[in-house]
């Protein structure tokens, strides 16, 4: 008999596996040098990937032109051959010619590279989305195709609503875990470790975090051979600038009187 | 000379390359069965994926179990072999044996298959994030390794912040979409189809777009030949029973009362 066990999520089909691919140091092919390719460049800089660009000069838009002479992006000066598929580990179409698309396409199917033609959904085996970035805060929006432009608007809406600073606050976790792992590193703490980072997630609301400071963070570390973790305006008030009859003013307050 | 043009966004290295992969009908191989593989199943799973488990029977844990006794993806009872590969268009390995984890993704590497082994980022071709999925909507949170947890408090922070059947709206844009094309198909209509989507898109705030109904869908699309777009408000007013001096009334408002 078939339990129903209310506990496992229900399958919910027809969305797409929503991934970040790892592009650092890889070679993304973009055949085309318009609008379209613009934005998938972008993105591809964002994350770290050797682009080449394969486009006549002429058909270069402004941004995609800034980035060649930036030399933030190498740029091959004539129409897309076969050979340019060499050593690509990704490929982005975004040409207005449907045909010559079909022809890549085909050629990194053979070749099993991953590749997206743009507005050619049959020909792709991945869609790009709206993407919020804030240091190595990324958050993307996908419609599934049912509405690009309602992607960035959500994406603009969710924006706003994030502390201004969301990244931060990631930034310190993420260095906390790496100071954590310096103080404690042999690999049988393991679990304690990951029990107190919990601890302190649970503890500070994740927005609170971005006001941390170096010194907190060394602070709070004091606080884990005991495993325990102390309320935030305690750790703020542990700061050596925090006591109200501080002696050792230092007058820099003066140098920030009109700034 | 190069120019610093204000208007092209600057590169912030550092992301990744996030991505909507498709993976309907496609062959995706997860080895193993524990926790990880249960929630990587389901990602796979609401994208439509064929999934088959490779793994002891002994090894699933209640949620895979439960998967394979509803016959929601398939299951090969017993060790991995690398003709699991045989016709894997991508591969998920989530098992507490390093040295088996890098002999799976090195033969993925030899094979040009997409490959994630968990917990192991050198051998990942991608990462997960964490997602929210309200219907077409798909939201992604991705801190590039720096904060799992965090990526899933953000996450449960902009789920709570969304209107509550934001997916609807979506559903409805697409629905529009459609019906617009089957009223004015001609491709050489395709700009003024879509700079009336866009004007509608402006006139009508998109958490707003959830309550439209199918009827206020039909009415707006009678604006599509003049291309404009009426006040929210207006289309509201159109719905057949929304008149206060109705003679029509049919006698239904006796039944609520009191339900």
């Amino acid at each position: 008999m078939a339990e129903t066990p209310a506990t496992f999520p229900e399958v919910q089909g027809g969305g797409s596996l929503i991934i970040a691919w790892q592009v650092k140091g890889k070679h993304v092919l973009v055949v085309g040098g318009g609008e379209v390719a613009a934005g998938r460049i972008l993105h591809c800089l964002n994350a770290d990937a050797n682009v080449t660009v394969v486009s006549p000069a002429a058909r270069l838009n402004p941004e995609v032109a800034y980035r060649v002479a930036q030399k933030q992006v190498s740029h091959v000066n004539r129409n897309f051959i076969p050979s340019d598929l060499d050593g690509a580990d990704m490929v982005l179409v975004a040409v207005d010619d449907p045909a010559a698309s079909t022809v890549i396409w085909k050629l990194c199917k053979e070749r099993r590279i991953p590749a997206n033609i743009a507005d050619v959904p049959p020909e792709c085996d991945f869609y790009f989305g709206s993407v919020h970035r804030d240091g190595p805060l990324q958050i993307m929006v996908s419609t599934n195709g049912k509405g690009p432009r309602l992607a960035s608007i959500i994406r603009k809406f969710i924006a706003k609503l994030l502390p201004s600073n969301a990244g931060r606050a990631i930034d310190t976790v993420g260095q906390l875990r790496v100071k954590l792992r310096e103080i404690a590193p042999r690999p049988e703490e393991g679990p304690k470790r990951m029990a107190w980072m919990t601890k302190v997630s649970d503890a500070y609301p994740w927005d609170e975090m971005c006001d941390l400071t170096e010194e907190d963070i060394g602070n709070l570390l004091r606080f884990y051979p005991a495993g325990t973790v102390p309320p935030l305006d305690d750790l703020k008030a542990m700061r050596a600038n925090a006591s109200v009859g501080n002696d050792a003013f230092d007058g820099s307050f003066g140098f920030s009187v009109g700034a």
